[in-house]
């Protein structure tokens, strides 16, 4: 079985940003604002943007299942207040939720929390009940830096973020760390932006000791790692000079990168750089890099095919495709094994 | 011969810091304000400083000359006014001109800035002429975040830095994009603010036009150019998706990456993806890493170690150790030439 932990709903039919519109609009003229039921998308619409896109995709690349949250760049946790995030995250989650019922075994959702800059991270918390309750979710994604580019929030080991920590490792759901749209404009989204995010955040959890006070909490860094593997000789350097255990012993309990890297030679060295144990499979399809690349013939981010011609062995592909993720989500382990897989 | 091109007078002598220190005391009390002969430096406290570090560590690695820049966590632009950074980078490149002097054959200077942020940077070329004409400096250091991790200036491509650019061009002396301290919490100054900078520089390069206005611009992206080269796949459908030519034709005229990558698969993957005359050899030796990596036996930042064992052909080597940086550097070619090498 193929997972990938790693999509985003980036197909959403249009009556949803048409939404996020208005609702963007009310924040200069509250008489604007639209209503929940102001968005009627059907079980066709959601069918019709899946079924020609990520299911598609799915089918002919071998995926079995992906782990599915809303679209990252437009969580834009940095626009209006709490109160708007907390109406955008719940009408994200819900159609996210709905896709997973419509394909119970080919879709299983992750969280959008309502994050807001400067709000405590504990209001997150009633939508991530309700999302692993009552949705289902296995997964979470945490925004380190929901100003958008600006970087206001504290590090991802400090106090701050710990009414989040304590509820994962309660629900035993992992967290994404991904970032959403920058809106400074030194920062590119998924050319700059995320990929600063991906490094920010390993580099943050080497100078703490985040896993001291939660041993069971796992983070997953996306687009495979950020410039991480690529520098981890760096980077265990650095750990040495800040005085703190090996990369293994500090964080790779804990830590895990997917695999959206979107050619051959970057795979290569991820997989030879970083533990198999720490290697998810991920494509982040349909999403930042969309194109067929003319040197392969093939999309750049149909990341299956450079996993396969990397030459590992049967047991390090079944790891990376399947035995990982259900180690490090264990609740969408328990959820394949209720279906009997 | 082997050309480093990336090395900080990170060693100089305590009285410098002391200085330095007195120089940022007076922005709250000016009466403590020190004045530029208040700092004594001789000759021979520069060669202890040298002898005993970068020039020993050359001598046992086979580096015959570095091109020396002041120390770049130093430079630290966001303190004070211009007044504060016109002062402070005149005494350090002062100070890398005086070791040039004394090792005429082994350190060419290149020159630190006056940045500071939201200042015209215009207002350093009085600086950067006189470290050209009076001090002999080849290139010098751009950083694109004067504001030290808030990221407030405008994108590389942006009129703003044409000043620069135009005074580079009229010289032929490169730059290299390199940022100086975050005081922005999140980043870390050489595990994330570093690699991130890298990686923006690359993104903001491809989002404009930048070499249309240059074509003879050189910019050198430090640090094996942060994530770029891991997720080369990322930026050429990146490339593609923003409609540019591709990255080849777009930058890699321009744009050229160092070898500051402190592990063996790292390097290797900078030479398979990155075609060899961008490459230019790097240690930033002494710096971020100083350390002897325990899987090794070897220093982290030893890098001519891995670029000899990375296969490479003599006509590769030549280019990546000495060649490409004489194109890049027209006046340290020139130099070497006069010095008959």
């Amino acid at each position: 079985m193929i997972i990938d932990i790693h999509g985003h709903y980036t197909t959403a039919p249009a009556a949803l940003g048409l939404w996020r519109d208005r609702q963007v609009a009310a924040l200069e003229d509250p008489s604007l604002a639209p209503s929940r039921t102001d968005l009627s998308i059907s079980d066709d619409d959601l069918r019709e943007s899946i079924e020609a896109n990520q299911l598609r995709l799915m089918d002919e690349r071998g995926i079995d299942l992906t782990v599915f949250s809303p679209r990252a760049s437009f969580m834009a946790h940095h626009v209006g207040s709490f109160a708007t995030s907390a109406e955008w995250a719940a009408i994200c989650n819900e159609l996210c939720h709905r896709v997973s019922r419509l394909y119970p075994g080919r879709f299983v959702p992750a969280a959008m929390l309502p994050q807001s800059p400067g709000v405590d991270p504990a209001t997150c918390l009633p939508e991530l009940t309700r999302c692993v309750e009552e949705y289902g979710a296995v997964a979470l994604n945490l925004n380190p830096d929901p100003s958008g580019g600006h970087w206001t929030a504290p590090p991802l080991t400090d106090r701050y973020w710990y009414p989040v920590y304590e509820k994962m490792v309660e629900y035993g759901v992992p967290a994404m760390v991904h970032v959403s749209t920058s809106i400074n404009a030194a920062f590119h989204t998924t050319g700059a932006h995320y990929l600063n995010a991906d490094t920010t955040a390993f580099m943050q959890l080497i100078q703490g000791d985040l896993f001291k006070d939660f041993p069971t909490l796992k983070l997953i860094i996306p687009h495979g790692g950020g410039a991480v593997p690529y520098h981890w000789g760096r980077f265990r350097g650095l750990a040495m000079a800040l005085g703190k255990p090996t990369l293994e012993e500090h964080l790779l309990g804990n830590v895990f990168f997917d695999t959206c890297v979107y050619h051959q030679p970057g795979i290569d060295l991820l997989l030879e750089v970083i533990p198999t144990q720490n290697i998810l499979f991920a494509s982040e399809m349909i999403g930042a890099v969309r194109d067929i690349d003319p040197w392969t013939g093939h999309h750049f981010d149909d990341t299956a095919r450079y996993i396969d011609a990397a030459g590992l062995d049967e047991a390090e592909l079944g790891a990376i495709h399947e035995h990982n993720a259900r180690t490090v989500y264990p609740r969408l382990d328990a959820l394949l094994k209720r279906q009997g897989r």
